[in-house]
């Protein structure tokens, strides 16, 4: 055997090594079951040549909700957190805002007026707040705020209090070679500041909910300016479409926690071939939240009962997981 | 020395040697000289460690034009082929197009009523013989039509005639840890079904104009399905925003070759650290064609002056590509 040959063989080998360990030991916050067995027995078929279910590496496409899914959504939307916090401090210069709803709601701490102005409610409370100023401007802002803002709850960072069963998910999936991508309601801009370091999840592989922007040039310095308009809206029926425009392949494996993400499960599963759809249940009132079929936010009804009835795989995060967040 | 840290020193230096010759012989269709040159410093001096100019890889995002930049544009951009075949097509039934611009000018052979249309005669083209199908539906159209059409002067498959330079320059640069996208002002589907085999550029790495689409669920079946309405037109000062909303890095290189390219030009070179732009010059009336200020497709006249004044790297055809198309 030739040097080179010889390095090849040896580097093979030590991969092979590593494929094998890894299906019984990268889902350690996982408990042993039906649960657990469901997502490695899927990945396993799809990434083994020669078997049944075995799916190209190119066609690997995962897309995971983020509210919910791979962080908490309790008491309350983290981005709306942020978007009340913005509110607070941009008053001074919206003095119209103490008459007009949502801010009214806000601005009077009025949590179920604020509720009652529904979606479009925080939709135009979100583009208010994080419009007016250039790309760069608010990827600061955003960065800052994530930086620095603390859980009501626990006080600790919301970047903390990311499901370490999730983490571990979206490791094994691109271990097996998958290409992973957030699919979130929450605004794109948002979220793109910190998933590549919280999730390795990098910035072009993020899709959400977008507000209009416009290209400007002025005194000779180009910007990207953020205007307060709503652009598309990434939930429910949006989700596929926001797949379709962003990614351009059907995904196979599909994982979210809520109603909105309904359509994206469902829109994967319809694929011919082998899918995996898997809705995390919120039901550990003692470890993190529970709730589903009445909550304001994030509510899971449909999903629980079509889910079950179509067989996609609902994680108890009570009974499935081990450990909810990472270890500080 | 333990063995595996042998291995990995005999890894690094295997991987060392791999790119030192790289430079030398990865862009074999490029004549020496200044223009190969600055390709070459550029991409060195980014991505050698410790030199001034270094980027991480994970910024090292490189955006190419598509029309005129990767393949022809003349005697008209391939798409609008593809939309003057789906027009003859269709025309059964739509009736009411033999009265209406700009379908009553490409009824009618009438190449100067159609250019008269302007872009939003373009845009309503492509718009109306691109919908009114599913998505699934729509990649086997133009993947089927992109499969067996023929250019109109040289009778080969489009997909051939794309520029063997800019291939290279493509896989030199992925060799070099960056991420290659296309931005271009086609419709984004269009490209799609081919780009990964015809430029090793996956779906999820191509932007482009597109129209709106909607999620249905029709007996029990999910699809999307294209609307005969834009949505975002990728051109001129829609670039920057196409790579804002898809990429949400700014890139430090850019590749296009006319004035719709020249403001994603500009916001890849007005990034603080190291940046690169450059304008392919189509003067090669005898291999290719030669156009630029008064071309309908593709017009290069701000670029032309405005980038030789910023630095930006003007390829003449001409001069400094040995060879055009790739050997058949």
């Amino acid at each position: 055997m030739s040097f080179v040959k010889q390095l090849a063989a040896l580097t093979a080998l030590s991969l092979t090594f590593a494929s094998s360990i890894s299906s019984a030991d990268d889902l350690p916050s996982w408990k042993d079951g039906a649960t657990k067995q469901a997502i490695v027995d899927f990945v396993s078929q799809v990434s083994t040549e020669g078997s049944r279910g075995y799916v190209a590496p190119t066609e690997r496409v995962a897309v995971f909700d983020n509210d919910g899914t791979l962080w908490g959504e309790h008491p309350m939307y983290v981005q709306l957190a942020f978007a009340l916090d913005r509110v607070e401090s941009l008053t001074p210069k919206h003095p119209e805002w103490k008459d007009v709803e949502p801010f009214r709601s806000v601005l009077a701490g009025d949590v179920a007026g604020l509720a009652a102005s529904g979606e479009k409610g925080l939709v135009e409370l979100v583009a208010s707040t994080h419009a007016g100023m250039t790309s760069d401007e608010f990827a600061k802002v955003a960065g800052d705020w994530i930086a620095s803002a603390k859980h009501p709850k626990t006080g600790a960072p919301y970047t903390s209090m990311v499901y370490q069963p999730m983490l571990e998910l979206i490791s094994y999936l691109k271990e097996n070679k998958f290409e992973v991508f957030i699919v979130s309601g929450g605004g794109i801009e948002f979220m793109r500041p910190w998933t590549e370091e919280v999730y390795g999840i990098p910035p072009q592989n993020v899709v959400g909910s977008s507000i209009t922007s416009k290209y400007e040039v002025k005194d000779g310095k180009p910007a990207i300016v953020r205007l307060p308009e709503v652009d598309f809206v990434d939930d429910g029926p949006g989700k596929p479409i926001g797949i379709y425009t962003h990614i351009g392949k059907r995904p196979i494996a599909a994982f979210g926690n809520s109603d909105g993400d309904f359509q994206m499960l469902e829109w994967t599963t319809s694929r011919a071939g082998k899918s995996f759809a898997l809705i995390v249940h919120h039901d550990d009132a003692e470890r993190e939240f529970a709730y589903d079929r009445e909550s304001h936010f994030g509510r899971l009804d449909k999903g629980l009962d079509e889910g079950r009835k179509r067989g996609w795989t609902i994680v108890s995060m009570k009974n499935d997981w081990k450990q909810i967040y990472p270890d500080r």
